[in-house]
């Protein structure tokens, strides 16, 4: 590849001209500009970014990082954060946390040290990480997550609970499982406000479990039978599919026996047998408006602190319509 | 955050000193040395890595760049790249191509930017794109993909089919669709052809169907109940298990009336409804060896070109056995 001596020789000038030139910092003549451009273009000449970076102390690559690249909630709200980025002249690189703490402190480690100029996260849940950011001076949007003094982007998850459980009320359930995610995520833990205020609200009888993947085993499924629940609210998409699925192998039918209402619309989701209602998230458009938001804080532009994003019921056929 | 000049004045040397030592280029008495790492200790100093990157030329981050992180089987094996990464000290930044020549090469160009070491990539299938890459001198491994010149890990994909194929035969089947993805990739296009080695020496009737998952709708519905096919053959589980939803959404019961085999095992294969017979891919395994074989050639160690895993069938419902 060429070096930028190449292209001072093929230029016919100084190496010192030549990273003048490139970097506006002096004075260069006219006619010299245009036979060092034309030497850059006919060796294909790219400045090398580390020395740019230096000089200029702006790069162009926004970190992402994320609490777990295989829900594939996240994978599309990254492709909004990429689509964004691509179109403004930024890259992204990703980081996935694993929901990991020491992880998530390796990818900041990574995302700084290699002078990123932003991040935009979903992934913290911990305060001394958080405190972490803000010392490393990089901009930050919270996606789908918010933080006392950060910019955020996320889905209205009240709201999003409140509709699971009125579909569920709507469709006769009278006895209710809530399976609830990690709390500490605010987007779990809004939700499950929104769906037990309106299930209090309602009357009816319901129970509350705190769930991750590992736990969808017999132990749950000899709880839903021993407790006859005849409806189960989900904090996600995932969760739900596992849980059905659970359920089906073992007999009970959905929705006969048991209405599932899940959280995020996940392409599965619709293919599923049968069909998952749920509470569709805008996911490309939340990516989206994340990696705006960091470009128009990184460009000196006014934002808004919180954005929030409306979110709505999909019914399909793992609840009946009455 | 504290600077390289906050660590000199700490430990009463000079800045140049400091870099001395931080650089092992130059003499450093020890009780100087002592000093210094004191002082970094006390100040919580992290050296700028664009700064260090350009004295040493050499940083410590791998790209990885993937087709579709949508696709759990791509994100699986990200977890092991990032795994034995991390355990040697290296960091991981994922690109996600989108299956898209131009996103390839944006990815290519930002690793490369930012002197990224190496490169392990499962996107590439455009010559064009396989050169710039050389013409970086990035080292490169390609993971669950196979070049002419280049270090591969992938699993033995030819054998993947030939397990597909005999699975359907022995449960019975007559009459099979056999759908094959995007034959670019080698990975497809192998395991397709060890499905039609074995189908056509059993002398069983069978077709193939190139598709994306775009295509899983009612025309491939018509198709397959006009055909009267009894078994289908599928590259990967994504596409089984959306395959599998619309023969139940109209009717067709798995594996009564078709029997359905997939490729990868991914996690919801085992939960769906009924659980799908698949090809298992070690897909952690993958990401380590791709990633381990990388750091060996970035030390200067021999490895061997190619790298080929084994792989197995995993029976369950949605084939019968007879």
């Amino acid at each position: 590849m060429a070096t930028i001596k190449d292209v001072a020789k093929e230029a016919g000038v100084s190496v010192a001209t030549v990273s003048r030139a490139m970097n506006s910092s002096g004075y260069v003549h006219e006619d010299t500009l245009k036979k060092i451009n034309r030497a850059i273009e006919t060796l294909k000449y790219k400045p090398n970014e580390t020395a740019r970076t230096l000089y200029k102390k702006q790069s162009k690559i926004i970190g992402l990082l994320l609490p777990d690249i295989s829900n594939p909630f996240f994978t599309v709200v990254a492709r909004g954060v990429e689509d964004a980025a691509l179109e403004r002249g930024f890259h992204v690189v990703i980081g996935n946390s694993d929901q990991n703490r020491d992880k998530e402190r390796q990818y900041i480690d990574t995302f700084r040290l290699h002078n990123c100029v932003g991040l935009i996260s979903s992934a913290l849940v911990w305060e001394d990480v958080l405190q972490y950011i803000q010392s490393s001076k990089m901009l930050h949007v919270m996606l789908d997550r918010i933080g006392e003094t950060e910019y955020s982007v996320e889905a209205d998850h009240y709201k999003g609970g409140v509709l699971q459980a009125e579909c569920l009320l709507d469709n006769g359930c009278k006895n209710i499982l809530v399976i609830n995610g990690n709390m500490k995520f605010s987007s779990f833990k809004h939700r499950l406000e929104g769906a037990i205020h309106t299930l209090e609200e309602s009357g009816a009888v319901f129970e509350t479990l705190e769930l991750n993947s590992e736990g969808v085993g017999h132990a749950l499924l000899d709880q839903i039978r021993y407790k006859a629940y005849d409806g189960i609210i989900c904090y996600n998409d995932l969760i739900a599919i596992q849980v059905m699925g659970l359920l089906q192998h073992n007999g009970v039918n959905v929705p006969g026996d048991v209405q599932v209402v899940g959280y995020d619309d996940i392409q599965i989701s619709a293919s599923y047998f049968p069909s998952l209602t749920t509470v569709r998230q805008p996911s490309y458009l939340l990516g989206r408006l994340a990696c705006e938001q960091l470009i128009d804080l990184l460009n000196g532009k006014q934002v808004r602190k919180e954005i929030k994003i409306d979110v709505s019921l999909v019914e399909r056929k793992s609840t009946r319509s009455e």
